[in-house]
């Protein structure tokens, strides 16, 4: 089942709206087949796995990240492909969590959930897996700073970006930048960029080297909003609000077709405290991406001393974990 | 060597001011001996390993954490007992470095150096190993709470208190609990107690079942602060201060012998705050462990901005890295 995973992730931030799935088949202890969805509108996992493991399926077990189909969509149900294949036993990771689809066990079920949180969030609200991305000194204070080789191929900020459908940004993060960020990872899809310029602290402006790319983004700024003049110029999209909430953004952006985005903190100014605010109180929020900086920062205040009773308020996190990317210390949570 | 290691913390707590050595002896491929150093004043770990062998350790290679001793203490030298059994080759984990022992190569030196932080700071400094433990929210919030499970048997917070000399704590953290922090884990040493106490907001108060202890705690108060009287009546050492600052009262820990702190931000006042400032500020403390919560807390700044050319002023740490323990997330770090 790990395998299957491991395989299924090939096709990291090329399946949407559908999931990520792995399907590998085993014959007397031997893998005979494995493929994985390669992309919405392509054959599912299983159908490669059969094609690649052609007559040797008969009477063999097939794993599955997800459990496979049972209904028509733009392809025939995969049920029907694994009975015709005459295989033996199906050992499904994760039952399908789309209500249309029926189902019971699921095999490393925390493992093939985690590989599709995003589609299986979709699925059950129609709204954007929203992930909320940010760097930590280790005397807590937030921080513009990205780790070492953190946007470089391989960095875990490359990496994210090829994972999210859109990434919401303030515009004050790209003043003096030469472009818009993107991941490095080789084959990735483009990014949808929505940019939030407020007239408070963070003017809209294009970075430097901005050129018309094929994929645009959208500036959202509140109407006493600071606008470069250049952005219309380039005809690009500007959405202007009385108010900027995180809540309408969203929507927009869920009418756009973005199914998961990043809420990056860095260019850092009030409007996201807002966010922020908001999307935990109204649950717009999912996930924590936090980056523990190797750094101490501030002379003045050292280590902050907390606010009375300010345990009393407390959103707790589920699934803590860290690990290590390339050297970037990560810790991961969810809301 | 990595056996060697894991031998050697057997003698966790227990070996100050000598360093914990775990030797091996190996014949054929095969282990003939083990052995430890327990206890300042009992035999160096060579000493138990070549017993252990026997007439095994003709010819056999002897793996040691530490370089063996090649000088006359209270033991005679290791090197002198090594060849005596004609031990054919010694590979040595890492070099001895007390400037009176000579030395040249290291494996797996470190994970070696790692058990013997401690040991090795003192041994070049002469000063107090000082570790700044604190625990934070995932929104960068310092806070009094410790995870779940981190002071019971086989908790992080537990075997912290078993690794240590003496621990530094506010005198706030002590109001309403029902006695002085101590190691849960098995045949741990008693930690000596160190209790600040400033007029600004931290009273000297023992807790409510302050029994006579066989190891007394110190207080330290500045000469404004509250003493509860109860302490005099017990006899416990209190020592006055015209300003309460961490360089004098690690002078006197020093004296006291005691090689490694603690020094506990829970029951945070503001002098605590100045600690740290200090210690970073003139290099006092030595190591962080910080505390991932996993909590979002306090309503009013869900997440703070940070100040403006807050990045200028940075003091790096070293070798960051995470680890779970019993289910706390943990990161630690170097100045």
């Amino acid at each position: 089942m790990r395998r299957c995973v491991e395989i299924a992730k090939k096709a990291i931030g090329h399946t949407n709206p559908n999931p990520m799935v792995g399907c590998v088949i085993v014959k007397d202890g031997k893998v005979v087949g494995e493929g994985f969805h390669p992309k919405a509108g392509q054959p599912h996992a299983e159908v490669f796995a059969l094609r690649a493991a052609g007559d040797l399926a008969e009477n063999a077990t097939a794993y599955v990240s997800l459990e496979p189909c049972n209904h028509y969509g733009r392809t025939p149900p995969c049920t029907e492909a694994l009975i015709r294949a005459k295989v033996k036993r199906v050992v499904v990771g994760m039952v399908d969590p789309n209500p249309i689809v029926a189902s019971k066990v699921g095999v490393e079920e925390e493992l093939c959930k985690r590989l599709n949180e995003v589609f299986i969030h979709h699925i059950l609200t129609r709204k954007p897996f929203v992930t909320l991305r940010y760097s930590i000194s280790m005397n807590g204070n937030i921080s513009d700073w990205l780790g070492e080789g953190a946007m470089e191929f391989g960095g875990y900020y490359s990496q994210l970006l090829q994972e999210y459908d859109g990434i919401i940004l303030s515009g004050a993060s790209l003043t003096g930048s030469s472009c818009l960020p993107a991941s490095q990872e080789l084959q990735c899809k483009q990014l949808k960029q929505i940019i939030v310029a407020s007239s408070s602290n963070s003017p809209a402006k294009l970075p430097l080297l901005y050129q018309n790319a094929d994929d645009q983004p959208i500036i959202f700024a509140d109407k006493n909003a600071e606008v470069d003049p250049e952005i219309a110029q380039h005809g690009i999209e500007t959405v202007v609000l009385d108010e900027l909430r995180l809540g309408p953004i969203l929507n927009y952006c869920q009418r756009l077709g973005l199914c998961s985005l990043l809420l990056d903190t860095r260019g850092f100014c009030r409007i996201f405290e807002e966010f922020v605010k908001e999307g935990i109180e109204n649950r717009l929020l999912q996930k924590v991406v936090m980056e523990v900086l190797p750094v101490w920062n501030g002379s003045r205040e050292a280590i902050a001393v907390p606010a009375k009773n300010f345990d009393k308020e407390v959103r707790r996190l589920a699934k803590l974990q860290s690990r290590m990317s390339n050297g970037n210390l990560l810790v991961e949570g969810y809301f």
